[in-house]
């Protein structure tokens, strides 16, 4: 019998990811989000969720362009200050330490501290409630070279990453290997 | 300088999670997704993402809700097994043992065995290319006893956690617990 724990948003793993944007005056800001994923494929897709109220919420608006920033597991403390300050009061990348580099594929700044990068260009807004969900489509993957794999693919034990936990708050790293895909269930199939 | 890996559907973490829907004829299905993360607060939503080939897809469309089923780390392997099968030819409760226990409150199934479940209403439908992104709007959480934490949040250390890594199509599960939300960036502020 389970327990009910009401209408909340309780789910797991969620991310931490950086979304960067470029305000007005060509400032390069950014938020901690937890609320994001992959959405499509084909055109490859991510979305974002962001509240009217943030800074970076305007500057996506304005620019119709943002990075999603993906921290290794050591950066977990600066991509919570990202989520704690406003970009209305700090210039973040500065207080950070962090470069803000400017992407050559979209009208946006990316963490160059950061090991990997998703440049997107806004390609949908759906308005849901309190937060607004961006839909970018994805123009380019740029990785550090230390965690770039066999075959392009992302080598994440050596990357590590950062989940966060809501309910509970917490920021997670990654854990063991439990196997591959597309092959770990075979032995149910007839 | 970071290496350009392509207009490519990679971030980290994604999620393994199991969707569950009944069918036409009232059987129990349910397919197993990487493209999805909350999206809103208020009200509290989830969005995931299936193909218009996926049965599940056919199923939401008709049912108007779906359950997200997640997984503790020593379900990777049937939780594979959920995207590896089709409900056309399979009937996936039944090959992999589990129970499709009746949500009292979306028209859906979940699978009693897994430790949280989230329960769905079907909010917005976004076309987005090859993948349909479905809204749901969340009507209750639930979850095993075993993994609820004091004030009703989810102790991800007794549940753990599976997450997918594309590209490399990988699971892995939950690491260690790196600090704090909102607290761990603490330093950095002023």
């Amino acid at each position: 019998m389970k327990t009910s724990l009401g209408a909340k948003t309780l789910a797991s793993p969620t991310p931490a990811w950086v979304v960067c944007a470029y305000d007005q005056a060509g400032k390069a800001t950014g938020a901690t989000i937890a609320w994001g994923g992959i959405c499509c494929s084909k055109p490859p897709c991510l979305a974002i969720s962001l509240r009217a109220a943030t800074y970076t919420h305007g500057c996506i608006m304005a620019r119709r362009a943002f990075t999603v920033c993906i921290p290794s597991q050591d950066q977990a403390a600066v991509t919570d200050y990202f989520g704690m300050a406003s970009g209305r009061d700090a210039d973040k990348f500065a207080v950070a330490g962090l470069t803000a580099a400017k992407s050559q594929l979209v009208d946006a700044p990316f963490i160059e501290e950061f090991p990997l990068v998703v440049e997107c260009q806004l390609a949908h807004v759906h308005e849901l409630g309190l937060h607004t969900q961006f839909v970018g489509e994805i123009k380019d993957v740029k990785a550090d070279p230390g965690v770039v794999g066999p075959e392009g693919r992302i080598n994440l034990e050596s990357m590590g990453t950062v989940l966060y936990a809501p309910g509970s708050r917490q920021y997670f790293g990654l854990g063991p290997l439990l196997g591959p895909g597309f092959a770990l269930g075979g032995s149910y199939m007839k």
